[in-house]
């Protein structure tokens, strides 16, 4: 067998994610369930991990000259975040329309005015692609620290064909040019655009459909469409995600996010990978859509929106929970509903406001997450073969994980075998 | 005049906090009025800031080859954070404890089993100076990275004679082993210990006034006391108050956090610098304290307490401000009931939640904090003569501060003109 490249061990805790299922996502008791491993190592050969395990069992003729040691006395080793639902690509910012909300503007002032999602896309369709990307390498650092080794970025701010492709291609360079993998997805659905005003969505997503889907076949595997008053109503959204699932993409919903539309039951019905937002989604729905796609589909959870839209109308997480509903959770970084890339904030916030355990938020925000992209056979968990995306934190134990609220406890980050 | 040895210059904007009275706490209109200059500069000499403007003002012949610059394009620059309410020193953490919280457990059964802030203080006595001297100072990098310049440090986890003048000797000594400055605050009356239980409060501050407040002069400048259900009621705290008043010492509340018993408005009236908390203080009597102190006792908010303990009932920050009492924010930092070190999201929950502006959290969290701890003669402010404790941040705007939510948005922190 090939030497160990990197060993990090002593580590007061290993999280695994191991122990559940592996054809799945981890759902009801398997979510606090897995393994955690007292005084652990993590083996790695080259970008891949080798081997995990306690230390009285890590095999010391695999460690030559060439093996670098990292100590991880007193810390948890943990998996890279799997960041499953951002808006990494976008002009500007909308600081100062946060400002005017804060001294009472109505939304509807705001919008009157020209702000809202529309002043992103203005934006963004009149910054070159060398602002974009400098802009998504900016972010992408700032994840990174954060520990971040994989993040899904959607499109959604061109809502015209070029600059739509324009964005998917700065997320795929973005990815290539530094550590953290991008994986992308098409969200050309966001809002219907003011060219469409008239003609109104459906023959906005015909255009999609017709004119834009065809050039992303191999650059993004997955297409996504917001379901809610204001953008795209349920029957709608049903037609463009049943086309583009002929078309060969996997299906993602921004749904029941201020109103329950039954957007998620829907996109759920037609194999979604994974239904966003889901404040409105009911426990009983969330129960039906565990049943009906035995498990596959996603909930992924978005706690620092409400918090950031001062709305506190949080997903009953508990409950899905409980009514076997996978779920993960993410930041939805943006620059209108949430600006933060704080992901260990999204972790207490989902303690906090929806009842998760400690474990439990690291599995949304990990394994779960991997499954919400399409990515759980290489990430997501600690598993020999997977690749090698470690983190070593500054805490003791996975209960200090969501406990220190708003802090970065990571003190490390491997991807694929280097320190980054 | 002598040359500059700093030059922080080309900043997108100065927020100097300057332009409002200089003899008393912002308040009122002021806290949101105060001078931001665009594209400005903050030179120093040694460890004072000598001077602040505009870029055209700079005046080139004190650059020199010995001066140091630091370039701040695109950037704002500010003075150092000011955290005036922390309980920096203790032993161990209760994460264990938050754990139980979020599976159910109710706070007297975790009481019953031996936990709350007593757990801390068994774990605060066994604890030896080395190793409460080593998790200071941990904390104390995490909230220098936030730039946080200077911190009020609170004992209170002692409760007995020796642990708790060890627990100011460690933040006195912290404060002197690395560059943030420590201002201890003496809060031997947190709760009553079990030493004391059937003797009561009275006979315990009895005690501290006997025993310990004597050997505190020069050590500590404040006295605290925690007013509430279960710690010190309102007759206790004012007599204790009232002597250590007598004693010299400056004088601290903690008061109305979970009920109102008037503990804000008794400290105000014998002379207070701060009031702290004050979920539970009413808009009229936050008036009446304005008014009865000129304005000079600060309420210092703390709005993460209550998003960790999952109570949401935050003080009524707008109100206590249209009302003319000068507030200030804080993070609380302690292992029970807040422990975060991330005061950028306390001005950010702040705006959500108690509907500040950008503008006024940004000078609760500086100059009035300052103020709270009776250091706005050298702190708190970009005002020549001040110690030059400086930040750069990654944002352009000070509307983006609270915007991007939980993240840290600090670039290079300067502490008495040196970068740290
Ligand atoms: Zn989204
Ligand atoms: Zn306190």
């Amino acid at each position: 067998m090939l030497p160990y490249t990197l060993v990090i061990q002593h580590a007061a805790q290993v999280l695994t994610l191991a122990g559940g299922p592996t054809d799945r996502p981890l759902a009801g008791p398997h979510l606090n369930n897995w393994h955690i491993i007292e005084n652990g190592y993590v083996a790695c050969q080259g970008d891949k991990i080798a081997a995990v395990g306690p230390m009285a069992e890590l095999d010391h003729t695999l460690i030559t000259a060439g093996t670098r040691l990292l100590d991880a006395t007193g810390r948890v080793v943990m998996p890279g975040l799997v960041e499953c639902h951002t808006h990494l690509v976008f002009g500007g910012n909308r600081a100062h329309e946060f400002e005017r909300k804060l001294r009472g503007e109505s939304y509807l002032d705001i919008l009157a005015s020209g702000g809202g999602i529309l002043s992103t896309v203005r934006a963004t369709r009149a910054a070159s692609e060398e602002e974009l990307m400098e802009n998504a390498l900016h972010h992408l650092e700032c994840f990174r620290r954060y520990g971040i080794t994989t993040l899904e970025a959607k499109s959604g701010y061109g809502l015209d064909r070029d600059t739509e492709l324009r964005l998917v291609r700065v997320a795929r360079a973005a990815g290539r040019q530094q550590p953290v993998r991008v994986v992308p997805t098409f969200l050309g659905a966001h809002v219907v655009p003011p060219e469409f005003k008239e003609a109104g969505p459906r023959a906005y997503v015909d255009f999609i459909l017709r004119e834009v889907l065809s050039d992303l076949k191999g650059e993004a595997a997955f297409v996504d469409i917001f379901c809610e008053e204001g953008a795209f109503p349920l029957n709608v959204a049903r037609y463009f995600l049943g086309q583009a699932h002929k078309m060969g993409f996997g299906l993602k919903i921004h749904a029941e996010q201020l109103h329950d539309m039954g957007g998620c039951e829907m996109a759920a019905e037609l194999g979604a990978t994974s239904v966003d937002h889901c404040d409105y989604l009911t426990p009983a729905a969330a129960a039906r859509i565990a049943q009906q796609t035995d498990g596959r589909t996603v909930a992924v959870l978005l706690p620092l929106v409400p918090l950031f839209l001062r709305q506190e109308k949080y997903a009953p997480g508990r409950e899905f929970i409980e009514n076997g509903l996978p779920v993960a959770l993410s930041t939805d970084f943006n620059p209108g509903s949430c600006p933060s890339k704080n992901l260990w904030l999204a972790l207490s916030v989902a303690c906090l406001k929806m009842g998760f355990t400690p474990k439990e938020a690291v599995a949304a925000a990990t394994l779960n997450a991997a499954w919400a992209i399409g990515h759980a056979a290489d990430c997501g968990s600690l598993a020999p073969g997977k690749r090698a995306d470690v983190l070593v934190l500054d805490v003791g134990s996975v209960a200090e994980i969501p406990y220190w609220l708003g802090e970065n406890p990571v003190r490390d980050v491997v991807i694929g075998g280097e320190s980054v």
